[in-house]
């Protein structure tokens, strides 16, 4: 543990209810656990905050037995599509409570619970929007605990709950139902709808009972998002280290420090991909001496970070840091804030740092999921080394 | 009327069923509807054979009030995509019913009525698969009177009649709902879907009532049909000019006749366009002289054709002879049969004709839907000259 990191926060680890006012650090938390893509949470913020200021406080409701039935019919929402898109469009409030209405219709089920497939971004708080309007608790959880940029690359995924029947609405006024043959349909379908709709859409999909929310979703990733909001607000009235504080709640290591030189990004088949380039040196050397330079390979999140030497032109010498499915995030150098992918820009002082992820990505069934051959590099997943567990 | 036109033709005017040894007529005049699109009714004509064999006739119900209830629940059916691509892909025979029964399941209303959308091409055969495994009526009449490329341009949309809910499904188990805003909406994210599925879909869609389809229908296609396909067999067992049948069965006119010199054809963005130039002369000149060339225009179907004198290499004399939404059907000279666009050759002899169409299609909204501006043809349309009435 860092010497600047604080010897004790004294809040509650579980987030029972979420209020207009624990928004902030939610979001915080979630833009973070966004490893570079899931779309900047700011808008979504905006959007909770009204809901809940409007609606009061929605519950949360962890995933265990007796506070969560086998039979309850939990449904998931969220926004899909290029995150450089979807922070300039933003959704009207109705639409993730549309999406699931018109999912709930279809199936003929009407929700108990509204829940997160993805805390990493904005699809950590859209849901909340939902579950304020309809007047429904959100469970402490998710299929992710990082962001990943295509619909079926959640664990539900590899314990066989359906990709579909999901809904897809738009702000438009469109609105449609797919009911594929396997989840990678899923995907490309409401992935082609999605561009044509503009590059981004609201979906609901993966209903599920009570039972596959607790065996298949990640628990407790909510709370975790406030408390990751909290230290990092507290670093910065504390004038401790926010990104130690990061690195210390989620059990993390810091990889990397310097200044952007170069990035490269555009926005093709729905998604932000591209190449950014970090000049600077490994934690533990001096950032300013630029003896290192850092490369990071996104689509929509970051998928890998690698290293080599400042005089090593030809890259020939470039050793793979971390791939997915660890988390690699890009936090500002002073105010530990999480830099999406599309706000990286030349200039900026940032460090990043490097997540463990969910021991069940790293299963066979996960890797071959999200691990990144699936994403077209030839290479095993290198694991974040030396990092304590998640708390 | 043709010297060489039969005096009399002794079968019924309107068909009271469909039977299975009526396929081939129905088929054979739905190509000629087709105007060169719509599919080759060749494999829907297998289907259909198949499905009256095995489940008995179908019967076929006039637009009349007294035959059809103004609470009817009319469900029409047909494929999407590109004709070339569909001649190659034969959907499952079941495909058509899953369609009706998945928008009648979103629906929540059962269905009492099929309806053909599209009489020219394959799509006035599949609504009868699609009845006869469902043990349902077939109206008599469709919203064209012919074949155009996109879904919305159909009469029923000029009546208010709308788009969706539609539904898809394609080959692979994959289906879908849509919902949109607009009718140009259904046919966007209709054609991605459809483009994504394989450049080919089975979809459901203007779901509406008896009284909406006697309003908005084309009356009498099917049995058209059957009596254009019965003349063209007559016409060839009893060495009539088959092509002067047609002319004469559907009022129509021949405009040029000679052999085709040039096609270019891409399949783009789930269409069949291209261009293909016909070397002879108009009606009452020798062909074999080609002393001039009609170029033909075609998205799926023919859009226009233009006539110039052979002299005219610049093409700056060239004159428009007919445009949507008229017909403009291209037939082998001496067999009559329908030639469509896929199946363009050089050096096939073939006799063009156009066909009016239903008035209903040259008001302000009909030509806003389907007329040569839409395609990007800088045109008022050119409707033919000096032909009869349809019958």
């Amino acid at each position: 543990m860092s010497p600047s990191v604080s010897p004790a926060v004294s809040a509650p680890a579980v987030l029972a209810e979420l209020r207009a006012e624990d928004v902030p650090d939610v979001a915080a938390g979630a833009a973070v656990l966004g490893t570079g893509g899931g779309g900047d949470p700011y808008i979504a913020a905006l959007l909770a905050r009204a809901a809940l200021l409007e609606h009061g406080p929605v519950p949360i409701v962890p995933l265990e037995r007796g506070a969560l039935a086998d039979d309850a019919a939990v449904y998931s929402v969220g926004m899909m599509g290029a995150p450089t898109v979807m922070v300039e469009k933003l959704p009207p409030a109705e639409q993730p409570a549309q999406a699931i209405r018109v999912l709930a219709r279809y199936r003929g089920l009407e929700p108990s619970h509204v829940a997160c497939l993805e805390i990493g971004g904005l699809n950590a708080l859209l849901p909340f929007v939902a579950a304020a309007q309809l007047g429904l608790p959100v469970l402490d959880g998710d299929g992710m605990g990082r962001a990943f940029p295509e619909v079926q690359m959640v664990l539900p995924t590899t314990y066989g709950v359906a990709t579909t029947p999901m809904s897809i609405t738009d702000e438009k006024g469109n609105g449609g139902i797919f009911d594929t043959a396997t989840p990678l349909w899923a995907e490309r379908l409401a992935r082609t709808a999605t561009v044509e709709m503009g590059c981004s859409a609201t979906i609901s999909l993966y209903p599920m009972t009570g039972q596959q929310a607790r065996t298949s979703l990640i628990p407790g990733t909510v709370s975790l998002c406030a408390r990751i909001g909290r230290r990092l607000r507290t670093a910065r009235a504390e004038h401790l280290d926010p990104v130690a504080e990061v690195v210390d709640e989620v059990g993390g290591r810091e990889l990397f420090a310097g200044t952007v030189v170069d990035v490269a990004r555009r926005t093709e088949t729905g998604f932000a991909r591209g190449t950014a380039t970090v000049a600077g040196a490994p934690t533990g050397g001096d950032p300013a001496a630029r003896t290192h330079s850092a490369r990071l390979e996104f689509q929509n999140e970051h998928l890998l970070v690698a290293l080599r030497e400042a005089a090593d032109t030809t890259g020939e010498g470039e050793q793979l840091l971390v791939t997915v499915p660890d988390l690699i995030c890009v936090l500002e150098a002073d105010t530990g804030q999480a830099v999406t992918t599309e706000k990286l820009r030349y200039g900026q002082r940032v460090r990043v740092i490097a997540i463990p992820a969910d021991p069940r990505w790293h299963s066979e069934a996960g890797v071959a999921l999200v691990g990144p051959r699936y994403f077209g590099y030839d290479t095993d997943p290198v694991r974040v080394a030396g990092a304590g567990a998640v708390r």
